[in-house]
């Protein structure tokens, strides 16, 4: 089948190689390129629009407040949630480690346990580590099946009453795999724990629905759906959010400071301590607006076909390996007999093809699969057939070269 | 005397009305105007350069974490430390929460003090209130002497071998008055504490050198020093930072992860969990080629004379009241019998003149300057003795208003 452009590849000036030639960027699961619209939001905002926000008396302070809200709530429409129940953090990581210092913290206790998975990224391991070795809780660890997803049977069996967390990522940054959210949340809720998912590679690729979904936690990161660096969102539910202590201290997250006592805003604002992200956040905004012009149920049909083709195509190479199920989101990742994973990136990079080679920021799941590393190929708005046949093209190089 | 223009206003986008005439901004202790350069640089680096840091293959991935380690020795070298000591944070608000909560945590035990002073932000006193409510510290509280000044002989009466750290303000956000560094550091080795410098209005006015100042830590923000949001810095002394254990788990910060045991990588990558504001960096790295160019002693200079030349000019209504040292650092804070700082503020910008009103974040010394709210007016490299002129001349059209 073909799958076509979602979008003019000329709207991204990262897609282009300094000779002006096409850049067959296959790294979207690192970070996405952005769309000129993006980045003309940055400038402005940075330029003739910049003043700070929430204290200004001048009305151009108070015309920035007002788009760092609007931002918010483009946040909260994206993923069906209430403002009020989005939290602007640096990334998806700094939203985990607000809710293991935070809510883990004031609400675990010695012997509860945690459920995490095979498969997740170290962000979704090393914050629940720091949690346990702090407050003497005790971390399991669910399987993943021999295609790559979370193994909600196994789960089933490991969950017990002492299970206050489960905490999962949604779709797999190394094998693509969607995790099966409904009984993930129904099982985690079954014994009464709280569940987390990591949504940075769901959150560009799969329309999210908090409403529906009803898990409790949910993060994702603005620079893997087209937006800014240095910005991201915790989605908490209300009851949860506003019961959670304050994590970090500074201005902006205050009621009332005296020495002996202060008390503390309500939330969101209670977590966004100091000067936020002000600009991030407008550019986070207009990265949504630019998907949901699209339309993520599309994205999500586009990058599931060419998940699809890309593995057809890599599948008829004998001396490779493909990792994951057949059925992926935007994620590839593959070995290839005799060729270190990093060579071949370096390989690719001659023919302006860009992978992603290495851990991936989950050495627990490389140890799983037996590797030290794989070859990643991941997918976004931008790329159609012409990046897979490049891609084969390299391969077919490689394969010359190591022959 | 006569101050002039340090850069020329046109660099400044910002600094236009949107009829496109001159903007009166006074609020650059709030945040800064961003130069062209700047903004360009983040433009470039979200476009044509855009790619993740440390973990690509291909060549511009490689590039950008190149950009971003030199990011890092800017920031270094612009305070003279050593590139290791340099952890990006979100902004000089969560450097001090990371030093409460790595650095306090690990060191700090019952009955341990903290000396901090009435004229505090904050964000250097809401970290250290959740600290001692976690950890059983007793919190110390410096005053500061009637025209503004921390009062060190009050500080050094008051410490002790108990206090194992000072966390003064390098420069008061509101009274623009400058600590005598010197003096502070040696009471507090004197006793065996360690001292932190909150730089935020520091950093954009006064030349920093770490080696001499010989402080423990010293944080401050991107934003404030012309450069973008959603960054800031810590410094630490590297035989300080080296010992800190992780805050923030994640990617980038570890060197193995099992769910066994995971092991960190050395600082500053320790402290520095998940993608960094990669763009924000080399922005932040932009600003300060922007300001050295200019050159940080002719900044300190040319500030001065305004917050004198202001103070003069003010000083000429009987009915206003200026607050604060005859000698500040670019940042004059005042009140006008019966018209209260907003309504002032809201009158000023009728007029393009921008002012802040309010607490400053700083409720206690609000509480000891005996107002709920001041009005402030803080200069930055664009303001010139007009931008006085014009401040005047709305003073004397809200007087007529409220005569």
């Amino acid at each position: 089948m073909t799958t076509g452009t979602m979008t003019s590849r000329a709207d991204f000036p990262g897609m282009l190689t300094p000779e002006g030639q096409p850049w067959h960027y296959l790294d979207t699961a690192a970070t996405a390129q952005k769309p000129q619209a993006v980045i003309d939001t940055v400038a402005r905002k940075l330029g003739a629009d910049y003043a700070t926000v929430h204290r200004g008396v001048y009305g151009r302070s108070a015309e920035m407040t007002l788009g760092f809200e609007a931002a918010r709530r483009t946040v909260a429409d994206f993923v069906n949630a209430d403002e009020n129940e989005i939290v602007f953090t640096r990334g998806a990581t700094e939203a985990i480690n607000l809710v293991a210092q935070s809510w883990g913290s004031s609400q675990l206790e010695v012997g509860d346990r945690i459920l995490l998975s095979e498969l997740e990224h170290h962000s979704n391991i090393v914050p629940w580590q720091l949690l346990r070795d702090r407050k003497g809780i005790e971390i399991d660890v669910c399987p993943i099946t021999d295609d790559g997803l979370i193994d909600l049977d196994a789960a089933e069996a490991m969950l017990t009453p002492r299970h206050k967390l489960v905490a999962f990522a949604h779709v797999s940054n190394v094998l693509g795999s969607v995790l099966d959210v409904e009984r993930a949340v129904s099982l985690a809720h079954g014994v009464g724990a709280k569940i987390l998912l990591d949504g940075c590679q769901a959150a560009p690729r799969i329309a999210l629905d908090m409403k529906a979904m009803d898990c409790d936690f949910y993060v994702f990161s603005a620079h893997k759906v087209y937006g800014p660096t240095g910005i991201g969102a915790l989605w908490a539910k209300a009851d949860i959010l506003d019961a959670m202590p304050p994590w970090q201290g500074g201005g902006a997250m205050i009621d009332r400071v005296t020495f002996e006592r202060t008390t503390y805003a309500p939330a969101p604002a209670r977590f966004e301590a100091g000067t936020p992200a002000i600009v991030e956040a407008v550019g986070f905004a207009s990265a949504i607006d630019y998907v949901t012009g699209i339309g993520i149920e599309r994205i999500e049909a586009h990058e599931r076909a060419l998940t699809r083709t890309a593995r057809e195509e890599l599948g008829r190479f004998n001396s490779l390996r493909l990792f994951g199920p057949e059925e992926a989101a935007g994620i590839v990742s593959f070995e290839i007999d005799g060729v270190h994973p990093h060579d071949l990136g370096t390989i690719l990079d001659e023919e302006s093809v860009a992978i992603r080679a290495g851990h991936h920021c989950a050495q627990p799941l490389m140890d799983r699969l037996g590797v030290p590393a794989t070859a990643r190929a991941s997918f976004g708005i931008y790329n159609d057939e012409t990046d897979i046949a490049a891609l084969v093209r390299g391969i077919e190089r490689t394969l010359r070269i190591f022959g």
